[in-house]
């Protein structure tokens, strides 16, 4: 599933990154949900992605969670770590670094400070695919960056055979349509989020890299295997289920929300960096009443092993 | 299928308007397009929606279409009428005189003018539904109305119980996705775009109604029972090969170019009222080649019957 | 000031359109209102705006509202009544049947359902220019319609001699600096709200269509006086008291609350047409408290004349 | 003008870095510019903001431009540096940094690639003013963080001592004017760019930070005088000269064209750091002709001292 030269598909979780109090890594914690996450059927990991915080970390740290995830999981799950950097300088000297630390491939944001046209993100996602050693993956996520990566950039990219997929996060069934229609078959195609794996799936995704993934692993996979199998019925009664604990874990509650809902399931969460906010008592109440609604929690039993 | 009782179901065509080149209506098209629909496997149709040129028929007009497509096709196919006017009152009227002139049930945008708070959409669902003869479908229709109707209100609106489904042009698969979650279950989610209908389908919808369709039925009604039966390999097909005829005559051609490809298939098509533009002859070229590269005609036999 | 050879300048009241609790139009209402407003400071008055709920009037009611207006003020306020309707040629009825009506001149909105190219959008003002006894003014209006005309559609349509300036409320001072810069001598640039009359003139504007001249007509001429004086200690203390006024009547409280505080000065307010909603008792209270902490009725003797 | 317990008022240059062709700082063309912008009428400089290609430098490198500035230019100019960086930490660390390095006001990016509520974004404001060695300056600029900082938010920060203004780019003329009538007298507020910088002082500005003021000090003070001594045609007049040239090396050619435009006019431009690319010729042909039609460059003899 992992090897480079493999095309990636299945379920992906955009893991967050354990903190102690003072604001430092939590290796040990790190440590412990990677252990378990080995034991569930998650087919990778993505590491300083958003739910990461990557804004916060530095290469130093990226490089830190990668090397001990590649001692914890490495050759169990497919180890992504996200890569973007401001400049194209920095993000190449970021892509050497990642690939000694032990990544399998790299997560690549595309430049938003200043909203430059298609051919600028051509440029950067080709410069870095020039001179990373590991595969490249882009990461289409508006509604952080304000930019949203055009079909035409993500067809251009995936000419580059280093340029091997997409987590797209949009939204935009007609854009993950076209993708999957017009990239080579090599390119995988990743939905950005459980809300709406399924219909990812439908429009010619070939798996997703989705918060919910992170508690709720098998879930996902059930309903991966379940469209593959054309069990359509299942499918569809899962995607219900998962749709309002995703959405509860992303949109509503952010990363507090999910470092706590790790926290009730016995798992590292821990404090975020600020700017971030702790989540409130009320919200936290909330989140956790929708997650023992969905009655998920049945299907996850790696958990307590 | 149509009775109003029934919750509605499969696959609904939101027709184009013929018009004479003087601008009135044109009649005898009108009914060559109804006795062809009639013989394809549409479940229903959509007159004076956003295909329609809902903005340019009088309610007179509206009427008039509607007492030939009974004539034609009652019976046959389910007949959904536009019904919104600006105001309360118009719209109140309008639903009277739709109910008499044969409609089925009546379709209804939100107000968009004033971008009101959700409880002004609410109050004017639930007071035209409350006077209307006949069941309401919601429309949302964003990009045209620039207001995208909340969870909350479809939810408010659906407890209603003449109020018996929404057509959702959005492309929002969270909103889809609650909304089918949360709607009670005579209520009808369709999707609003062949562009993504399987996409739909999976988040809960039971239906779409959707402007491929009018060319284009059978393919339709080929992915709904592709995805009814698990044959999902199928549906997937089906939906890579219906995504870009469906972009290509709603986003980006419009109506202009709705009504040329009608006229390329032998159908009515003719000019849309001003100050909507023709379609250019290069722009149609390509609209041809992206229909013809689809293959789907092969589907499509009823068309020369 | 009025005579349609000249260059319109000044202070225009986009003004609300009287309705008695029926829905019918408030006849002597509407009179009593335009001898008070007569009796003001004002340039002009523009019916059938979006103050005048212009969406909910027939051409009749468009019509008879402007009969009168020339009946109770003909000669002393220039006239401007809303002409747009969804189709080019209800629109070309509308000029005809405004202009033996008595209307000065018409406001058009752009098309805005089936948001067009440029090119349409040029051709509609074009087109309805070309046929209408009466000048024509564009009016831009974003937040209602979606659509923002673009600085070369400005510009194309000011080319013709019968398209006389525009009403322009988008706030985009980029937008409007430039319209003033490329336009003709003769097109009237006017700023679309109180909340930044200085701002506009500023940017080369030669006047305004403001809600909060309806009530304030004094205190904006006072701001233009001293602007066009240089006394912009004046200028800029006066659009510091009319900013929260403005806002108040417009963003946050809607025509509702523009009718209210209507009837709390004496004028003739009434209800709005459905499905726009009264306003709460709580809201009302908060308009009155804004509107009394300006400070600004000390100007606006005219009312109790 | 630029000691710490002075409001800040006037025109603010936020300047380019310039690097050499193998991306390292260019000290020497920095010490030239800084030469010649003291000999200007400008009233300060921002390091390290938009301009600045604040995302692309590191501490290290802002403190050592704020070093050089302080040998070239300190007691002449104000020196505000930019401080963001994506976490509270490293912004609280900034600020001792850059404190040390020279600067005498910092400028503060909200945070925005989590798009947090109004209590994160006043949470990170006072943080940071909290333990920042020197008065902070508010930095709204939406078009690229994709977040516009509240009216409520700015009032919030405001009332921190430490918190001295916002240069805000947003182009709300409303936002604007309520931030001036609502902060303390104590709180410079600054328009961010020279497209409508007459437009903010009528609106309660006291300055701006502009672009264009990096080539045209001079026309900006003299607009700026303009309004203060009352001479509003002319002010009027320099705006519409200003307009052009502002839009031109700002949204329509970014930091590219401004780095041309430098170098065209003898001072050091050079080469962005990538992902930026390079402005074609075309582009810098239309760019200079702008330029040169504007007229500006007769008010500007200070470049040749």
């Amino acid at each position: 599933m992992f090897a480079v030269a493999e095309k990636l598909c299945g379920v992906f979780a955009p893991v967050p990154t354990p903190f102690n109090s003072d604001g430092s890594l939590d290796e040990s914690g790190w440590r412990k949900n990677l252990r378990l996450w080995s034991a569930s059927p998650l087919d990778g990991i993505v590491i300083a992605g958003s739910n990461g915080e990557l804004p916060f970390l530095s290469l130093d740290e990226r490089a830190r969670l990668t090397e001990i995830a590649r001692e914890e999981a490495g050759g169990r799950l497919h180890i992504m770590t996200g890569a973007h950097f401001p400049s194209t300088a920095d993000t190449k000297a970021a892509a050497r670094r990642l690939a000694e630390a032990g990544a399998d491939s790299l997560l690549l944001l595309p430049p938003h400070y200043y909203k430059g046209k298609d051919e600028m993100l051509a440029a950067y996602f080709t410069d870095v695919a020039d001179s990373s050693p590991l595969p490249v993956f882009l990461y289409n996520m508006p509604a952080n960056t304000g930019v949203d990566i055009s079909v035409g950039v993500i067809c251009a990219a995936a000419r580059h055979e280093n340029v091997r997929g997409i987590k797209d996060t949009s939204g935009d069934m007609t854009k993950l349509g076209y993708t999957a229609l017009r990239t080579p078959e090599r390119f995988s195609v990743f939905g950005g989020t459980g809300n709406w794996f399924l219909a990812a799936l439908s429009m010619g995704a070939c798996g997703g890299t989705m918060a919910v993934s992170i508690l709720f692993p098998r879930s996902c996979r059930m309903l991966y295997e379940a469209f593959m199998g054309g069990r359509m019925e299942e499918a569809v009664a899962l995607q219900k289920r998962l749709l309002p604990v995703s959405d509860a874990i992303t949109r509503r509650f952010g990363i507090p929300g999910l470092k706590a809902a790790l926290e009730a399931r016995g798992m590292t969460g821990g404090p975020c960096r600020r700017p971030l906010l702790p989540i409130s008592e009320a919200d936290k109440a909330e989140l956790l009443g929708i997650i023992n609604a969905s009655g998920l929690d049945e299907y996850e039993q790696w958990r307590s092993r």
